[in-house]
């Protein structure tokens, strides 16, 4: 539904900020930084995602001719003004952390430097994409820390906000651990595992439970997964072990069976006694429905025999969590930094990097957020990921992201990896320093901002 | 980044099911409907919104050469059932509430009665654009309800769950009443107007604040509204008043200022006195910042001299609600109404239809869900809006759409209209009847599922 090099995909104040900008005649080097402001008590700590589909957009923006001509005939501006559009690419420079990188509040995680007229107009997108697939991961990730050895897959896209969301929440939750997903589109574009059973629909349509169940094992013998809620799932589960028997003799073998509904740690105890007793002690039990962290976490603690789940809409939707307090802001142009003072929404200014420094375990043990070019101890954390509007490297493969989230994980100090929020004297938050350089810089803005103001400039467009 | 027609956005149990249908020769008519099973504590009714691009994916949907390439090199599926598929098209009935229709739990907002390979297989992505415009507009319209006299802007495309999310969320909130959208792409598709001034970093990127806005207001002339929040509100109003003086000697006139942090009530009677007093009376005052409908129903009590709003994350993640608990439901195949009665996840069957019918002073009294062809009390809701997989009608404007909502906004019971929840003596909750009907129905589809099954079939394929 959405072209995606469209940039009419914007909102309407980049466009006239930019005719304000292209009138004056204003096009020097801007430097604008991607941040979270608050990380909320439902999560640790965040996990950077959505990179990839950043420096694709970067790369490939520019407004079509059907944009353009709309632009022309809106009257909204002037002709020159559209034919100036017309030209309009990112060349600029981009600094970010990789995907899949931890990361906490007011720490850039990506920067932008390009002349204003670049960087402004990409703000509405950029943010659009970084956000979404942080916040997933962010979430997703917490799934994987309440079951690391469970089999999880991605549910969700049904109740996603919209197509991308359901194939984006797909690459986030697969970035953050899952096994794979529902959606078959996630698994051709981005090569991630799909999973699938069936639905109650296929077992309805069907005069009989056990017709459904066979018909099913006879179609996809290579892999019978049977939903067994529709009516009473004990009493499918009984009609699985029946069915076995007979299929045993054919050569096909029931894989799972899978609850969707009701107390799903009694029933997955009950089937499980039901498929032992009845000779399928490899039959895996499944489950979905409403779950999300919380729910695997207490569904562990009960020891509930359930070997995968599916985690849908909770996830994709974030729902405790249904947005990050991110922004896109301006911290420098012109070579001088630049921040907003507005009530509770102040800004560090200037062109940024985050060190992580580690103890002698090799735990995380603190940030520092500085000017990129002070001195600091620990890694920097943003490389530099795009140069004159091309990519530096060509790209990360899923399974390297994985990899690094998974060990970044094991880095992770112990009272972050709880789903109870970090804070208190026994599970410390992560500790996040400004750098004394960021603070100078940030009193220097303040001075140069009090100056009387120069005389107003008239236009020179 | 989607392609609107591609069917490989769906889950992969829609594909094993139509292969298992497929190998078994089925393909009787079947019946699904759409509804939510209930009413979150902060809704007191549903609208419906999304029913345009639902059925223009019904009416487009098929598998593209690259989607069947992919399928059959995947392995997954026999060669003969991917040459089926090439062949799929929806070819079916479609009944619907028009959009916006308030709505109530357990009613269907859309019917689908079709060849149950067709009505599977778009499940997931009929769910997917249902569920999220009629989350928006339910949401959106408690704004109107709110501040029905004030100018409503959508602003929150960026942090929208992706592109599709935030161009939707422009459409659903102009259905329930915004005057409009920040989202330009919104203006483009769907001709709503387009509301945009400018960011903190235009204000920024200038020397002087004053500058900013002079340069703002001369590139912009017809429709100058200024930022006054970077550094120090109070001080932007002043600012402004001694501009005005200025540009109005050359016709520019400031049409208003925008607030966008701090105490939006406190701020915006000292600014409404610095510009009443500084003789601009006809400036307005617009806000922005974290809102939602409780926030503008607390500042409208407040008095706060506040002319318009922009709303954004808040509405466009539905963020108290980030989703509704809908499915999409077999009903009825081949003849013979079908239900699941999963714990908690019962469905009713059969074929069904909405009733609403109203008090003498044409308030909606209450609504009767039975079987379509059953006699109730009041109007049908349900209408016959695509046969053969056309349109019947070709598709309504978003005014009509609108105004359907505004209309039926006026015939709500008082209590519904609130933001607090309906459902206790002094505020009762809106009656649903399930019509005798339909429980008949249900009681046969019960006494039908208990008889004993059928010998298993062998496949046919």
């Amino acid at each position: 539904m959405i072209p995606q090099t469209g940039l009419l995909l914007t909102d309407l104040y980049q466009l006239t900020m930019l005719h304000g900008y292209h009138s004056r005649g204003m096009d020097d080097t801007a430097v604008f930084e991607f941040f979270v402001r608050d990380l909320p008590p439902e999560r640790n700590f965040f996990v950077a995602a959505g990179l990839q589909q950043a420096l694709e957009f970067l790369h490939e923006a520019h407004f079509s001719d059907e944009e353009l001509t709309w632009l022309r005939e809106s009257g909204r501006f002037p002709a020159d003004f559209v034919d100036h559009l017309a030209q309009w690419r990112f060349t600029g420079e981009v600094h970010a952390m990789p995907e899949g990188t931890a990361f906490f509040p007011n720490e850039p995680i990506l920067r932008v430097t390009a002349p204003i007229q670049q960087a402004q107009l990409v703000e509405s997108r950029l943010i659009n994409l970084l956000h979404f697939q942080s916040l997933i991961a962010s979430k997703a990730v917490r799934c994987t820390l309440a079951a690391p050895d469970k089999l999880l897959v991605d549910f969700g896209m049904r109740r996603a906000h919209g197509a991308e969301a359901g194939l984006l929440a797909a690459r986030a939750s697969y970035i953050a651990g899952f096994a794979g997903s529902a959606t078959v589109l996630a698994a051709q574009r981005f090569g991630i595992p799909a999973f699938g059973t069936m639905a109650h629909s296929y077992i309805e349509a069907h005069a009989d439970e056990t017709g459904a169940f066979e018909s099913f094992a006879r179609a996809q013998p290579d892999n019978v997964t049977l939903l067994i809620d529709t009516y009473d799932t004990e009493a499918g589960a009984h009609k699985v072990v029946e069915l076995a028997r007979r299929l045993k003799a054919e050569g096909i073998a029931i894989r799972a069976v899978r609850l969707d509904s009701g107390d799903l740690d009694a029933h997955a105890q009950r089937v499980r006694t039901i498929l032992d007793e009845g000779g399928l002690p490899d039959v895996r039990i499944f489950s979905s429905g409403n779950l999300d962290e919380y729910r695997l976490q207490e569904l562990l603690a009960q020891g509930a025999p359930i070997g995968g789940f599916g985690v849908g809409t909770l996830m994709d939707t974030s729902a405790d969590v249904p947005y990050l307090d991110c922004a896109y802001k301006l911290t420098e142009y012109a070579g001088q930094g630049r921040r907003k003072r507005s009530e509770s929404k102040a800004t560090w200014p200037g062109r940024k990097q985050v060190y992580r420094h580690y103890d002698t375990d090799g735990r995380m043990a603190g940030d520092t957020v500085t000017l990129y070019d002070a001195p600091a101890e620990g890694d920097p954390l943003l490389e530099h990921v795009m140069s004159g509007g091309r990519r530096i490297d060509p790209g990360e493969s899923l399974d390297t992201i994985r990899e690094r989230l998974n060990s970044q994980l094991e880095r992770l100090p112990e009272p972050l990896r709880r789903l109870e929020p970090a804070g208190s004297p026994e599970a410390p938050a992560y500790p996040v320093a400004i750098g004394p350089a960021l603070r100078q810089l940030a009193e220097q803005v303040d001075t140069w901002l009090e100056q009387p103001a120069p005389a107003p400039q008239q236009r020179t467009g």
